[in-house]
């Protein structure tokens, strides 16, 4: 049983293995991108979903060598990226009588597999989650921020330009809309200006104070990671002369000390 | 009387008594948010505006147990963000009378209380305020920059765009609109190019100018928080190296001392 | 003779002059800004007028009392931000007869006479300016890039689209329009695209160089901003601490001089 | 021969030559910006066809000298900015009797050609081109995320809007315009929110995990640049405070030295 453990240890972290499921993912995703386009859909739909139900075996059983080749079930399913993948095979399977737009987008999401493959591109997303919690407080804010304007619009506007501000939801929504600065003017604010002259104030003061957290929310991120950068370099060389410095220093101790022997 | 004052500074301090608080505050943001959906308020509407009440009359009580435990009511008064409670829950009861609709904006007001009492959120909101008088001098270029246009802009296009440019503090609307970039071509410029041929100047200098202005305040604000954060790390490790240099320059200072008595 | 210039040499230096002619400027800028409103200028134009010939004869008798002040007529000159202030003045004057809109913009860029006379203003402005000649080649990249994608663009196009793409002017105000990103799709590209299918990668390309080009123009203003803060940086602690060593050695040093002999 | 070469290389060096190419290429431009004006095609459209046709000799000769100049064939080839000139002057012969949009555009890529004279541009666009390889890894998520939300979307709309989401390459041009944010709501998410009530989360995932992404790319580069900047200062003040501690202490060395014989 351990020899068998051993050999899916050693296939799952060859890179050879790695590479033919690289590939068989850039298959499937050139296949699930063909498959978008009605003529050839019509024409090789039946080929297309044979090579797709293969490819979805083949998946299975790498998911199957990894989960054996692994120290213990536990140590599997504790790296999020394996339960991301188990799940995303998984579900190529039990969703299979289902409706056909969530079995193509699943299909879809299969290609996302790539970043649990490739190892830079894990390495990159894991980094991306990573700077996520230092901006927590300031999307609190910009959190707190969107909700009083957006209860502030819908209470205003709600009967002015219904299609903007009827609901809460819909509020938000423009809020993000504005935020963007996508027809902030001629779509959202100038037809709500023509019947309330004073609705500029909401409109200015919500891009001036968003841009400005945002701003500073990403001025954040860039000040994180530039010192991030700067923490990880190799030892610098002011600092390499300080350690010259100090053998000589050391130097002239024992000098000193043998004098006084 | 002081046992009373210190029981209400340890009340006011205490965790357990600021989680209610914020409890509270999330509740109140909740039903505001619901008070929006039409159906809702019609069914629940009084239900509502009782509980909105009580929530009221919770945080008033709160202000008072914050104002008797405070060292004095100056030093309460003090704290711009004392203030900014006391006035947002005064004003709540002090308005009661008036218009629905200012009311009701207040009440949303009441959910930035969460700013005042999460002390992350204060911490950053403070620091985010400390940003804005270094940007002051260019702010007021911009002010400047913004007038100048705004006049010429009223001068030669009133009679072609009246709707942009009918009245200077139009024309500073829709400046704004330009600096955002929202439809600046699309909307505003080619009608007007289209009577003036010679207008694109005014909107390509505005933007250029603008946009220069704009990102070296950006970068302003940038260099500033980087230096800042510089300032604010732990010794570097060439610091800490320097310091044993100078431990060990102090040890054979001692040696020589020794030697030449 | 040399006594009244030191009068004005001290008047002119003196920060109650200052004061009082910003005042006037700002006051200026009102009186111009109320002039643009037609009711305002129907009531109170005599008077408008009035006091503007006033305050254009106490800036030119500060112009004088600057110039009389200065060292030499030679040295005033040689300052651009006197030049400026002489030319917007005289202007005034020799102007009178002209156009009233042309007159009337001039008037404003009187307001803009507030950098020269604010310091901190003055400062700014000169530093903004210093940081152009540094993105030099970049912009002459740009305008390389800018250039030939409207040749480009006014060939393929100026038939499809006549008034975006009909003279190579049209085209680079497009271009400019479009490296704004506004409306570049919705406006300018998908009404040319539905006639010539493959007119896509003109403005993707246009848009991923410029963008491109324009992320590292400012890039290269952030890193020279920030190098330029870290230089005028007061000594930093490791300076300070590597100074106390310096220090230390001498006085080693000498005790082993002495020593010797 | 060699004595040949040898002035063809000196040639190839000299200002004066490269000023004349630079001068002769500026006209060029100049010429073809002309030309786009039909009226001034019609008058003059022979004669700048003639001093075209010159231009076009003068720079096949200049390639032909820098050719000879050069240590050999395969030292010219190896420089991509020459195989770069070659390629745009030959063409201009080879292409001759071809479509004649083809051929106008092949003389505006000569324009660029002052890219690799100018040495300053050709050192600038160098830079440029190595920044990106160090941003392989993100562009390559940036691409499996559209491909993902490509295929999504035509799945998903391509019935609801087909001018938008009809094919794979139109969700893939669509997703660029909204990831630019021109006219994503307006024009391209509302109407299909009209008839998809929750397809909202689609565009607003996209812009948020989009914006994310592209930030951190940006970042990315400002980070890079701002590092490598850091290296190639000249030596910081620090360093050579450190310089002169080191010497001091060599001295202090040879002191005790000189005590011990």
């Amino acid at each position: 049983m351990t020899a068998i453990q051993q050999r899916c240890s050693a296939l799952s972290n060859s890179p050879v293995f790695m590479n033919i499921i690289i590939s068989l993912i850039i298959i499937n995703a050139i296949l699930i991108g063909l498959e978008t386009y009605p003529q050839i859909a019509n024409t090789y739909g039946h080929w297309l979903m044979v090579i797709d139900a293969i490819l979805l075996w083949i998946f299975t059983v790498e998911i199957v060598i990894r989960l054996i080749g692994s120290t213990s079930i536990k140590a599997f399913f504790k790296d999020p990226w394996s339960v991301f993948d188990f799940v995303i095979v998984l579900s190529g399977h039990l969703l299979v009588g289902s409706y056909v737009t969530v079995l193509r987008i699943l299909r879809v999401l299969r290609v996302l597999r790539a970043i649990s493959i490739i190892p830079s591109l894990r390495k990159m997303v894991n980094a991306l989650l990573l700077t996520i919690p230092s901006m927590g407080t300031i999307l609190l804010l910009l959190g707190l921020f969107f909700y009083v304007y957006g209860v502030i619009g819908t209470l205003l506007y709600h009967s002015i330009a219904p299609e903007y501000f009827g609901t809460l939801h819909q509020s938000l929504l423009t809020l993000f809309q504005v935020i963007t600065l996508e027809s902030w003017a001629s779509g959202v604010m100038r037809p709500i200006l023509a019947e309330d002259p004073s609705s500029w104030w909401y409109f200015v003061t919500f891009i001036l104070i968003g841009a400005f957290v945002i701003v500073n929310l990403f001025v954040g991120v860039v000040v994180n990671n530039v010192e991030e950068a700067n923490r990880e370099e190799s030892p610098s060389p002011t600092d390499i002369k300080l350690a010259e410095l100090q053998k000589e220093l050391a130097e002239i101790k024992q000098l000193l000390r043998k004098q006084k022997d």
